[in-house]
């Protein structure tokens, strides 16, 4: 017999199973399984009621809370399609997404709706509007399996905003594969600090409800904040970019915390450096370093952990760590480093080519940009613009995004190997490296530093640091210090330095 | 994007991600996922070979080995459909499954092949007809998600044996949910004390790795085996029957052993007594109980433990535990107890009624039975025969097979409940309780007793014991000792203790 995959189902059983147990913490609030249910319940019907038609966009501009967490099962169990918005975009942004996506109705977090263009139906008094629903919801439509549940628009760091769009199946089945990679079960504990508008949270909306396990809402990332629930709830899991977990492991060395709850954290978007790593492992926790796009529904791939890696000192474990390795179980061997002819590259951990993806776990398109979909898809697979390379052992290294390289009389230099190096530096805290033109040799690397407070460096120490680490041709020629600049989502604005020439 | 669900993407993975990792322990012999990989291309291939078309059945008669565990794997690839024959039947009854079934082949065990009647294309070299194998193997069929993977046929314990239709879908689905139901990851180490015939392993060849986790083989059910196994591969997953249990808890005691490694128990086929749970925890194994039919692919709910009962005194942790349960994560909701309307029974613990599945986790259909087909499906749901309570709290216990219900004076009398209550009694190893006719009554209950080595009572003394633990009317009148009677997979022969008179 068949059923339709759909996340919708995690939150049914759950409330069935684990009716009693507490579903989520948000503040002083706390909600049990039966409790998130009959809220999203009332959240479906309360749509229905407002006229939000199976098919149609229902936004929500909201930190992570109960509302932001209920709309992933509210939204699609009333047959509309979830759009998570940035809470760092503004107006001009926000104004861009609800017209590209034509949403019918945006669920507003009071503080952040005046952002909101006037015209927009806005629903910002979310506790009493819910209580205008009914439960159980009647009427629902019945999900279908390949339907839409959700779109992720990229915030990018060029041209316009993609609309990412996510299926029933595609989120059932990568919930699934976050369950499975990270162990989640009815005893874990996850801490929102990762976005929920950010690829729908990597899918933990459902994954967390999928194990009948806690949800921790973190309206925003505050150290303090974070090891007092930690500790106050006995946190098992989060997820967050490296800059997440070392603002924790920097607070945590500085009150001398250690965590004896078995803390395990979840990194993706940029490789840990290996002080993370340390910093980490130090704090009590562990890392799991994974690997994805928007597009990926989060991540793709994981650097799975052979128990035997254990046993090996702690720089050659950081340096496998801080591989994005191998594709998701549910993903499968969907995973390829490809040249331009898609042809895999050897499996030499140096030949620098492509990652694309296929399957489940990659989204069906982009939403009413029919070119850019087709773009991505060319020879069936979606390509990543990351740049990788293909380790002897099967897993994947990526070294630069396909436009961030540097090619430096004809040699390619991945920014990201000479940021590695960087960031080794004692007094530097973050690293970013672009290409700058250079009349000799096309382009050179330019080193852009942040510095720990307190420390110092010269450009020419730093220079040298890399010289006595990396092939020559591969050091900056030019160092500038200061603050980078980072997306909403927190990655660098390389095309911002590219800029500043 | 969608791409196949199918359990041949797992091998695929693991042989490539755990690849240098060891997949099987079959006696000296051990095989990396690399070499199960190979071996299973040379498998799909050689069947090709030989005339194998996709959609033929491919029979195997083998204990828990290698060849067995590459069947599950090298069949599907070959488009074939896999056929597991129980080990345990008589030439004709092979004569009648390979007869119904059409079995292109057989791959037999040479000590087992003798039972196969002459007209079969029988492999019994299997190590020299492997060699004939290519890899990697050529043109292979994509496969089908909905496409027809295995039969397995019930044993039964009256009529002829059904043939249940497994799909790829169907065995991906619940491999994952045996993933996330019992954690494994590629750190567990699982003994192959279930035979593999039985529900394709309940899935556990496909769960197994998908894990990466490693396939430790046994032959026979050996206590003293199991445990060199456990303490030498560091098992950490078993399944069995609680017959399987008691027998490894009872060689423990004697020998006085703990095990120091975590290891985890899945109990399914009947409830596991709370002697039995009490005596796996004193050996250091933590039990879960599952419970399921051929139909739903193997277990179907499991009793999800909520971390507060452990809390509790053993004898309510035993009696929660005795309990089915609740659907697998991945079977969502699609679990009901209902009246003859279809009406589900009220959540009281105490009206009876059928257990009812559909889903993912349900079979396609019986093999060339399109009558028992409909019968068992009819209303929509799968119809399991099992009578059960549902509780308060939403879990459910089975009570009795629809057929062995006692009916005496218009009073159901659960067998299993009286069952139950006689196992409690310090002499008694085993007990069965059937109808036998009554003038007045119509039925009453009778009691097959099996008592322990060296242990005596009377029937008188046991109706007491009953009566004080049960309204009278549930109490045996009659008590008859012996061996009780049992089906290849170990079920009690009810019908013919009913037989007997």
């Amino acid at each position: 017999m068949k059923s339709v995959l759909t996340p919708l189902d995690f939150l049914a059983r759950s409330a069935w199973v684990y009716r009693d147990r507490v579903a989520v913490v948000d503040g002083e609030r706390r909600f049990t399984y039966a409790e998130l249910n009959e809220r999203v319940h009332r959240q479906a019907s309360a749509l229905r009621a407002i006229g939000v038609q199976p098919g149609d966009r229902v936004a929500v501009l909201a930190p992570n809370s109960a509302a932001a967490l209920e709309a992933h099962f509210g939204v699609p169990m009333a047959g509309a399609v979830l759009v998570m918005l940035n809470t760092r975009l503004q107006a001009a942004e926000l104004a861009w997404i609800l017209n590209h996506c034509e949403a019918r109705v945006v669920i507003a977090d009071p503080q952040l709706a005046p952002a909101l263009p006037q015209a927009v139906h806005v629903i910002s008094d979310y506790e009493g509007w819910l209580a205008t629903g009914e439960f159980p919801a009647r009427g629902m439509p019945e999900p279908e399996e390949d339907g839409f549940i959700a779109i992720n628009y990229t915030s990018g760091t060029t041209g316009v905003p993609k609309g990412v769009m996510y299926t029933h199946r595609g989120a059932y089945l990568n919930a699934l594969g976050e369950v499975v990679e990270h162990g989640l079960n009815s005893s874990s504990v996850y801490l929102w600090t990762l976005p929920m508008f950010h690829c729908n949270g990597w899918c933990f909306p459902w994954a967390v409800t999928a194990a009948g396990a806690r949800h921790v809402c973190l309206r925003q990332v505050d150290p303090q904040r974070m090891v007092e629930l930690i500790r106050a709830e006995g946190v098992t899991h989060l997820c967050g970019a490296p800059v997440v977990v070392s603002t924790l492991t920097q607070y945590c060395a500085a009150q001398g915390i250690r965590f004896e709850s078995g803390l395990k954290i979840v990194t993706a978007g940029a490789p840990p450096p290996p002080a993370v790593i340390r910093a980490a492992e130090e704090m009590g926790a562990s890392l799991a370093h994974a690997y994805g796009l928007t597009e990926t529904y989060g991540p793709h791939t994981i650097c799975a952990w052979h128990p035997e890696w254990d046993a090996l000192p702690a720089a050659e474990r950081a340096q496998l760590r801080a591989r994005q390795g191998v594709a998701y179980t549910v993903a499968g061997t969907d995973l390829r480093v490809v040249d331009g002819e898609m042809r895999d590259v050897p499996a030499d951990g140096q030949t620098m080519g492509e990652v694309v993806m296929r399957g489940n776990n990659v989204m069906l398109g982009y939403y009413k940009n029919p070119q850019a979909t087709e773009e991505a898809f060319r020879g069936g697979w979606f390509h990543s613009g990351d740049l990788a390379v293909m380790h002897a052992d099967g897993y994947i290294e990526v070294r630069d995004r396909k436009k961030d390289i540097v090619i430096s009389g004809g040699e390619n230099i991945s920014s990201i190997e000479v940021e590695k190096v960087l960031a080794e530096h004692p007094a530097v805290l973050e690293a970013a490296v672009v290409a700058a033109p250079d009349e000799k040799w096309g382009e050179v690397p330019k080193a852009y530093i942040g510095l720990k407070p307190g420390q110092t460096a010269t450009a020419e120490e730093l220079i040298e640091f890399c010289r006595a680490r990396l092939a020559h041709f591969k050091c900056p020629k030019q160092v500038e210090f200061g603050v980078l600049p980072r997306t909403v989502t927190g990655k660098v604005r390389k095309n911002e330095l590219r800029g500043r020439g």
